[in-house]
Parts: structure tokens; C-alpha cells; sequence
């Protein structure tokens, strides 16, 4: 039924779904239950070290024999910048205070590593068959290796100046990260988010440019995005905020709550939690410092010092310092399993295709 | 062919393509041809007097029978701010020393008039069959008078909550325009730009809010979008960019010669040239100052004093202080008579819908 097999037959899938790697909101249950359904499930491993990627991907291997994708984020981590630091935890010093929190305090902060030679070892035994990387790609000693061991490796691409720079280095297909997705955007050759294009007018510009398969990415929620990404020329979608809405997602109950009273209209992107723009839905800290500071350290590192802030507000039922990461299309989400959305979304998307079927 | 007709029995048009209404870039020309070819053309209004309007209607009377749409501005016009324009003077200040320019120098600065009474007059006598407003709607009385002469009445939404707005004031149809669109966003309930949503996440969930047709606009340029918009449930496309590119466009070589270089990571959202948020492509001043601008003068004023470094910069070949409205989606435009692009839509969209259609 579907209008594309590119993708399908790329990765030996069943259906063009791919559920975005999502660190920190989901592990082996939900790549597992996306996978079983036909669709590509994915382990993202940004916030894990690699014994837990290895256990991860034993866990998966035990319940699933379908394809897999592990993904990696690939930045290179800042040097340590103590007054940049210094003065961050000097524009937040009103809130240390709100909350009577000496201006040493500190909370366990989000840790988020880049792909490495470790992380590479790890591929290498475990052979996932996809292997997907934000922020561009690693060096190409380390890509050479994850393509020698048999591995099929996708990166995002926020432009088609980026789409074009992932093709010239032998990426096997590429996801077009519209302005709507939730979470980090991967840009890596701008980081002018002025000019970064929204899904429709992203995809067929990125389809017309290069020849390997494109994945649809940003505010795809339900069967008629999917039919739309297949109209503009994609060949599939990555789906990350519907399968925050499953029982496999790991977010808080906080992050659930905000997700299921969320407006079109309420999400932006902020540098605030991490020191990289991704989009999340607003909450207090980004309505008064902006969503996107000058000031917040670089990345990864920004939210460390809002940890002791956001363990404070959650113990007190307030998600005014958390990362609330959604997509603008989080109100069309549905309550499912991730395996049970998955065939859904597939239903759904057949039903649009048959309803658009051109009469004569 | 089409999936939906509600649009075209509403319009009483054979194609479901809207001709976005460009003030300064549109005249009767294309609203003809676009009309001619069976989809909706469009006048666009906000920088016409009365006497021109009329002129324009009479014109497109005498050539074509078929359904038109004249639009018109609905801003409430400042109260006059000197400090403010004073400010913003000085801020230039160092282009205007660059140019050679006395500070006093002027230039005609474009004018945009917000509908009323003179206006309303004019659609009494002229009776277009439809009737679309940007930043909302006028004021109740003027809208029930347009509605008593038997125009439908059209307006944009930005988000949901526009949508339901339009909805509850009795509009016939809503324009859902996502980030992507090319000149001014019709935002009225917000002026928070940081968090509008793109055509992908906007279209599907402006459609599950309202009952009235919805029209999607924003980065649609191609066939593939058209078909696209359908599967996000909308009842047709409303495209500007594309028609940029016709003969029938009154924009200035230079803007042409910038749109036919244009890649989907060169336009911002500005107020520089108006005072109000405006997606074009990235020029000089918008570099220098920041395409958004906390300084610059209430719409529809701000230009005012950026138009004698517009007329030097341009009479020295340089668009280094002109608006060169544009959406993301430019690299698709194709240069043809305005009548041509729309049959040409109309065939692509099909080809793609009939590619689309589900196999058994």
C-alpha cells in the first residue's frame, strides 16, 4: 500500500515509520514494541554510557529480531568556561534565593556524551542494523568503522545545505528536521534558528537535492502527517512526540501532565536546559529569562545549573525548570501502547491515502 | 479529483488554489489570470485608495465572469510616537551617514491603509464574491455590511485559538498560515512569534478545531504541496510565493533576482520594514540590526525611515534595505504566466494524488 519502498526496503521494515531516538525519554521498551509493530524502533544512547547501551541493545536483541536503530549524538564537548558558568548562575541567582538554595548547591544535571571510540566498540559487537547521529556526523575514521561493521547510518539535516553535506559523506538516508520537531534540533552547519524551515517547505526541497531516501520529521503526529510527508516526497516519517503519550515513554508525570493539556501554540525553542536550541513547551523559566539566552553555557552543560532549581520546583508538583520537549503537534497525541500507536498510525495513514485516491 | 470539494462549492471555483492577495506585488493582472484559470484570484487592497481599488475591480469585471477575492488590512493604525521614531532614526543613523543622506531626507514610504467605512462603500457597490482580511477582522457592524451585500467573509489564523476566534465571528473559511509563509504573519490574538507553528503541526489541528473549510498556506509552492495540504485535511491551498515569479508580479528586478537565487535557509521573520512580522529574504539590514527588532516603529510605520536608504541602495542596484517578501519554499518557483503556473498546479497536484493512491 505504500506509495514509496525505498525506505522499507533499505532498512527491511515493514512499515515508514521510524519513532525518534529520544534521550532520557525512552529505552529498550519502546524500540522494542515499535519494532515488533513493522516500524523502525530506535534506543537512543546520548545519556547512557556503554555498558548500558550494550544491555540495552541484549535486552532488545532477546525480545525482537527486527531491525533497530541505535542512535548517537555527535557534538564536540565545549572547554570548560568557568566565568561563562559563573555568570549564569549569577542571571539565576533570584531563583537560588526564591527557593533558599545556597548559590552552591547542586543537583544531579543531565549528562549527555558524544559518540567515541567506546561507543563505537559497542556498535561493532552489537551490529545494529541503523545507526543514527544528531548534530552532523563523527569523525569519518569512526563512521568508516560503523559502515564496515555493517551498519547503515542516518544523521538529520535542518537545511539542504546539511542534507547535501550528509549525502557527500555516504549517509545511507537522511531525516529532514523540520522547524516543528520537538527536542534538539540537529543543526550543525548554521545555528541561525531565524532561518530554519518548517516540515512543508523543508522535505521536497531536501527531496529535490539529494538521491537517498528522506525521512519527514516535525509535527508529524498522526496518519494524515504521514500521507502528507509521503505527498511531499518523503519516504517515511520519524515520529517522536505521539510516542511521548505511550506507557513505554519515560517522562515524568509533570512532563505527561503538560503534554496532554498542550495548544498548538505553546511550545518554542530554547537553549535554556541544555545550551543547544530544542523545542520544548514553555514554562516559567523560559517565559522570564526568553527561551533563547546568549547567556546559557554551551552544551551540554546549561542545565547544570538549573538542576538544583528543577529538583526543588518537581518536588513541589512544578515543572517551571524542567525540559518539557514536544513537538508542535503534541494535541493530536493519543494514550497507547507504542506498539498498538504504531499499527494505528499505519491504519490511519491508509485510510488518508485511499481517501485522497484521485476519481476520474 | 479533488478529495475535498467544500472550497470549491463554496467559492464556486474549479481548482482549490487561492492566489495569495500581495500587496504591492499584485495587481489585476494576475487576479485575472489566476481567476481565468479556475482558481481564486486575488487583489489585495491595503495599499490602494478607494478610487484604485474600484478601478482594479472594474478591470478584472470587464475581463473575466469568474469568482474574485479582494483583501484588505484590518490593523488598528498607531497613535503617532516621535520619541519612538526618533529612536529608531538615530539607530540608522550610521547608514545614513554612510549614504550621504541628511537625517531629514525622505523618501515616498509605503502606505498601508487598514479597511473601513470608504472601503466598505466600495465593496457594497463592487460586490466581490469573497472578502479576506489579515490581522483578524474590522470592526463588527463593517463585517455584518459585507456579509449583507453577499461577500464571503475570509480571514488568516496562526494558531487554534485564531481559528476559533475567526469561527465564532461567523468567517465562511479560515486561512491557516503556518511559519513558512512569505510576508506578513495575520497574527492578531498574539505577537509571540517564538511560538508559531508551521503549516505541518498548524493545518491538522486548525481543521479538528473548526467546521468551516480550511485553507493551508505557508511553503506551499509545488503540486506535492497541494496534495500535502489535502492530507492534512485542508479543503485547499492559498500559494504566494510561486506567483512571485509570473510576469503578472509587480516586484522589482532585484526581488525577482533574489527569489530566483533563494535557498530554503535564507528567509526570516522581520519587522524591520513595517513594523509588524514579515518572512523575507535575509538582506543587509536584516544581518546588521537583526531581522526583529525591538526598536523599530509601530506598523505600518516602521518603514518609513528606512525608505530613503532603500531608494539609494536600489537605484545603486543593492536590495540592501528592501523587503523582499518570500516564503521558505522559493527554490521551488518556476517562471511562467500566472495562468500557466495554476493549470500547471492543478496537473502536478493530480499526477501526485494519483501516485499516492493506496494499492491493494
Amino acid at each position: 500500500m505504500w506509495p514509496d519502498r525505498r525506505l522499507l526496503d533499505l532498512f527491511g521494515i515493514e512499515q515508514p515509520i521510524v519513532q525518534a531516538p529520544m534521550a532520557g525519554a525512552n529505552g529498550s521498551a519502546m524500540a522494542i514494541a515499535v519494532s515488533e509493530a513493522g516500524g523502525l524502533g530506535s534506543l537512543p544512547c546520548a545519556m547512557l554510557d556503554a555498558d548500558k547501551v550494550r544491555a540495552e541493545i541484549d535486552v532488545i536483541r532477546q525480545r525482537t529480531d527486527r531491525p533497530l536503530n541505535v542512535n548517537f549524538f555527535c557534538h564536540t564537548p565545549p572547554r570548560p568556561d568557568p566565568d561563562r558558568d559563573a555568570a549564569w548562575k549569577e542571571r539565576l541567582a533570584g531563583y537560588y534565593s526564591e527557593f533558599g538554595l545556597d548559590a552552591e548547591a547542586s543537583a544531579p544535571a543531565v549528562s549527555r556524551s558524544p559518540f567515541d571510540e567506546t561507543m563505537c566498540e559497542v556498535v561493532e559487537q552489537q551490529t545494529p542494523e541503523v545507526v543514527s547521529f544528531h548534530f552532523g556526523l563523527p569523525e569519518e575514521a569512526l563512521v568508516e568503522r560503523v559502515k564496515a561493521a555493517g551498519c547503515l547510518v542516518v544523521s538529520s539535516a535542518t537545511t539542504v545545505a546539511e542534507a547535501r553535506w550528509l549525502e557527500n559523506r555516504d549517509c545511507d538516508a537522511i531525516i529532514a528536521q523540520g522547524y516543528e520537531a520537538g527536542g534538539h534540533r540537529g543543526m550543525f552547519l548554521t545555528d541561525d534558528v531565524a532561518t530554519q524551515p518548517g516540515t512543508f517547505a523543508l522535505v521536497p526541497q531536501v527531496v529535490d537535492a539529494v538521491k537517498i531516501p528522506v525521512i519527514a520529521a516535525g509535527g508529524i503526529t498522526d496518519g494524515r502527517g504521514i500521507a502528507a510527508a509521503f505527498a511531499l516526497g518523503a519516504a517515511g516519517a520519524q515520529i517522536g512526540t505521539a510516542y511521548l503519550f505511550t506507557p513505554e515513554s519515560l517522562i515524568t508525570d509533570l512532563h505527561r501532565e503538560a503534554l496532554r493539556e498542550a495548544t498548538d501554540d505553546q511550545t518554542a525553542l530554547t537553549n535554556l536546559f541544555s545550551g543547544r536550541p530544542a523545542r520544548g513547551l514553555m514554562n516559567r523559566v523560559m517565559r522570564e529569562i526568553g527561551p533563547l539566552s546568549d547567556q546559557a553555557p554551551a552544551f551540554p552543560t546549561a542545565g547544570a545549573a538549573l538542576a538544583p532549581l528543577k529538583a526543588q520546583a518537581e518536588a513541589a508538583g512544578a515543572a517551571d525548570f524542567s525540559s518539557l520537549w514536544s513537538g508542535q503537534a503534541a494535541s493530536l497525541g493519543r494514550e497507547m501502547e507504542a506498539g498498538e500507536l504504531t499499527r494505528q498510525l499505519v491504519l490511519d495513514t491508509a485510510q488518508r491515502l485511499k481517501a485522497m485516491a484521485a476519481e476520474d
